[in-house]
């Protein structure tokens, strides 16, 4: 065979920035964003973006450099996934819902140049920023980013978003990117369990999620998409990317409301959407239950699956909803529930078994499997046996900035461990049952403490619960659960809660303690915070005393524990 | 940034041969291929493409080895495209249509190792073998693939391929592939007009082409693809690859007979199907206009625009069409009609009118134009103004085997030159002229030969027709039309023509000679042999005292020809 040179015609980067200019070429007469009274072309998105990286580089913005945002969906946060890389630099989008201290940790970590702020944080920035300032650290030039429909004239600082837009110029030459394992964006983990985690992505990864996840949901030609989901997670699910290679329309809103999400729909046409099960109860608020879309939505749902009967209500609104599972690691969603035309004669309740299953792997991916994580070996397709999910391919981040023991932990060979557990079907696709640190090992058996959860959410006096371990002189670990009860007068009692458990589920997974609380701990995601469960399950333990070694339990699950330490585990985050 | 290094698990080299494991994977129970009562899973496709891989590595195949293929679309034809490539070597896919001399010279040119022959081409790869012989060059290992379904018993020589799957073990450790830069698949293009070269793809411009055709075409989940497209050409445009992302069924036939295509659409449920304009044709005979589909099949199409009213027959029965472009060269599709919703209120000349146009770039181009080929300036997008087709991206082959003038002309800087010459309209959508070496320069005017051609196709006494230059001593170069009469007793009156062509076109345009030809010279792909008639025209033009000096035109198109060998404007075939 010829050695045959790699040239600038058969050899360009590949990068997700790289379908801007093609959107602009081939849709650029059609919608690109709309946000209430403003609309942009391609054109002139692509135009906009090019006059915003023109304006980064006359700041002094230069390759590699970061550039955070703290924003809601709104225009500027969507052109900034393209401007931002076409200087150069990497964008650093920051959950809004975190406080001053976690910001303040981020710009300190990622050490961003510069700091673009929607006008509705500044008061949040400000305070992250004088943080930062606090210990002597060099702060970032800050930008504030004012509504573009209804200008407010909050500002921090000199710059503004717009100002900088129309200060830049689109013909001024933007550095070609070279090398497309350079990095393109930087997302933190959401910390739930240890301290955020930068994920670093590669125009590489990016460009091939994109690519992947807009097949893995079939997002046809002319998609009209809702931003519900923060582009603060995953770049949108590298949605942000995607609308540009499909032509897309971005309908952008400030808060995922249920009364903009209705009237968007009805307004432009929506087609498709992405959001977390939670948003799910948003949709179903007052009488919206009774309502019928017009046309059907497309949506593309992560984390814990919903229950059948919310999704029965969901769909028979005129939702479709695709079930997939992902982690901020993998840029975004590594596996969906790919929907089978024989499953759609099969009733309801077995189909939103099927469906609340998180799939195949996307295309992006080399390989997806779940592993003993001991020995490595492929669990069983039986859909019992559980095991620790991996995942191997080009969507894979780069790693996670400045923290070796983090990527030593969680790159293992040809493997990323993802951290979580689960179990393969016999057809092949993935169900997760948990997070292998919230897996509890009782007795030498493992419990899922999610399917626990699952069985006391059936409990008639049950609004909300989690499972945790609980140490046991005698089983290592028993599990120990939280419940909120529905009518608080009437409370939830604890006897009653156990014999409601031995009637659903096998003697060794019924929790041996049952705490009320009023309210589960989440964080700013919606996550529970289990680390603080499980700090009060181990006050509530019984007399104990000697701590049981867990590297002697053998199970699966448990011995990998055993061997890692704790950061190994808290190397992932789901969606 | 951090200096985050690959890993064995985040950056997997990216190729289309991986979408055959994860279909074991995820669709190891779907039906992949059927042939015949043929009919495998994608287990057993895994399975096989395994088994003879091992047989391969057995023979003595390794890494970058040549292996030839000179069959119809079969089971074995398909999976030739994952086992060779498994086993470390490269695919060549023969044309069935060619002679016993042009194979010869493929596998000489490719220094194939083993050569595989479909029981019906024995004759035809034997003749070629003892040219190869004759010359004294090393002759290939020869195996026979016999009838999977009925077999037949011949033979040429010890091997044959259900014996090499047979005896292979699909447990054999195959070599892994470290850089996607590596070949997978060599294809010759079909020499009309120059020598055949040798089309090298890369195993990650086959993997991005396949992903963007996907995308590009629509295809979704459970597509079943029927193989009406040679595979050989440009690897069934990499839906070989393609089915296997997507779990599809690969519904296998020898020949594209309107027989068994209606028959296979109605056993199988096709939803998807390939196929040169010409088989239109084929799919309207005998009564076929009058059938209708039970569910709509959408056809992928490239090369000449159908007319109008062919499109409309074809797609009242039940057919979807969608237009591309592309060439050997860009692996298959390089441009397609990406349908606009809007589009669907037009009156239907209208729509297909827009559906002739070759459209926008696939998703693996990073860029599709149309350029003044002496300054490389991009055209206005008008409608109007001719340029020369340029491509760019990392799904454009590698480069030509073993031809290093070949390639010169081709690469140029940024841009691959297809050869082609084309117009963009207002709305970004690039609709091809002509060949550039088909286009005809007379006194300075561009004319594109395909223009005069359509004009003449309305005669109604022209059944077919070609148009090519013919020297002229005033213009430099004059159109010379070359038409089949419909009715050969009644034929076809010159004058009559020339005086229809003066109604229905710029007098510029208007051939100066008409020759009436029984047939039209075609090669094996259809297309028309116009070296030929150009050779032809040479002979009829006036009498010619000095040859016009052609670099002296200073037009676009003949510019550049005037500076380019003509070897240039051959390094480009369409599909």
């Amino acid at each position: 065979m010829d050695q045959l040179p790699k040239r600038a015609s058969n050899y360009v980067p590949l990068s997700p920035v790289g379908f801007l200019p093609r959107a602009n070429a081939v849709y650029g007469d059609r919608t690109s964003v709309v946000y209430g009274r403003v609309r942009f072309t391609w054109s002139q998105t692509y135009a906009r973006c090019r006059r915003l990286a023109s304006s980064l580089l006359a700041l002094g913005v230069r390759n590699n450099d970061v550039v955070s945002v703290l924003a809601p969906n709104v225009p500027a946060m969507y052109e900034m996934h393209f401007a931002v890389p076409m200087a150069g630099a990497v964008l650093n989008t920051i959950n809004t819902r975190l406080d001053a201290k976690a910001v303040a940790g981020i710009l300190r970590h990622s050490e961003a140049k510069l700091f673009f702020v929607d006008y509705q944080y500044v008061r949040l920035a400000s305070d992250a920023l004088q943080l930062v300032a606090d210990e002597g650290k060099p702060v970032p030039l800050v930008a504030v980013i004012d509504d573009i429909d209804m200008p407010t004239g909050v500002r921090l600082g000199e710059l503004e978003y717009e100002e900088l837009v129309a200060r830049g110029h689109p013909a001024v030459e933007l550095p070609q990117l070279t090398d497309e394992w350079d990095a393109v964006t930087l997302n933190y983990t959401s910390g739930t369990t240890s301290a955020p985690k930068g994920v670093v992505y590669s125009h590489r990864g990016a460009y091939l999620s994109t690519m992947s996840l807009l097949m893995s949901w079939g997002v046809g030609n002319e998609p009209v998409y809702l931003w519900t989901l923060p582009m603060f997670h995953c770049n949108g699910w590298t949605f942000t990317w995607g609308m540009a290679a499909r032509g897309g329309v971005n309908v952008c809103i400030r808060e995922a409301r249920a009364a903009d999400i209705y009237r968007a729909i009805a307004r432009h046409g929506v087609t498709h959407l992405c959001c977390a099960p939670v948003v799910f109860n948003i949709l179903l608020e007052g009488d919206a239950a009774a309502t019928q879309l017009a046309a059907p939505v497309h949506v593309l749902t992560g984390g814990a699956p919903p229950p059948a009967a919310l999704l029965e209500r969901v769909e028979r609104i005129g939702f479709r909803v695709t079930h997939a599972y992902g982690l901020t690691e993998a840029t975004g969603p590594a596996l969906a529930c790919e929907w089978r035309e024989q499953w759609d004669r099969l009733p309801l309740p077995e189909r939103a078994r099927l469906k609340a299953r998180q799939g195949v792997s996307v295309l992006s991916l080399a390989d997806a499997d779940v592993k003993d994580a001991k020995t490595m070996a492929s669990v069983p397709r039986d859909g019992k046996t559980i095991g620790e999910i991996v995942l191997r391919g080009s969507s894979i981040m780069k790693g996670y900035l400045k923290n070796p023991a983090a990527n030593n932990d969680a790159f293992k060979g040809e493997w990323f461990l993802t951290g979580d557990v689960g179990v393969v079907h016999t057809d092949g696709y993935i169900e997760i049952k948990d997070r292998s640190k919230d897996v509890i090992i009782s007795g030498g058996e493992n419990i899922c403490s999610k399917e626990v959860e699952e069985v006391l959410f059936n409990h008639p006096a049950v609004a909300d619960v989690a499972v945790v371990a609980m140490p046991h002189p005698h089983w290592g670990e028993t599990p120990c659960a939280f419940v909120v009860a529905k009518d608080r007068a009437a409370g939830v009692c604890e006897d009653d809660v156990i014999a409601f458990c031995r009637k659903h589920m096998p003697r060794f997974m019924v929790p041996k303690k049952v705490v009320v609380y009023d309210v589960i701990p989440r964080n700013g995601n919606g996550k529970v915070e289990k680390n603080m469960l499980r700090e009060a399950a181990s006050k509530l333990a019984p007399e104990q005393k000697t701590k049981v070694n867990k590297t002697t339990n053998t199970t699966t699950v448990g011995g990998r524990r055993g061997e890692h330490p704790v950061a190994h585990v808290m190397a992932v985050s789901r969606l």
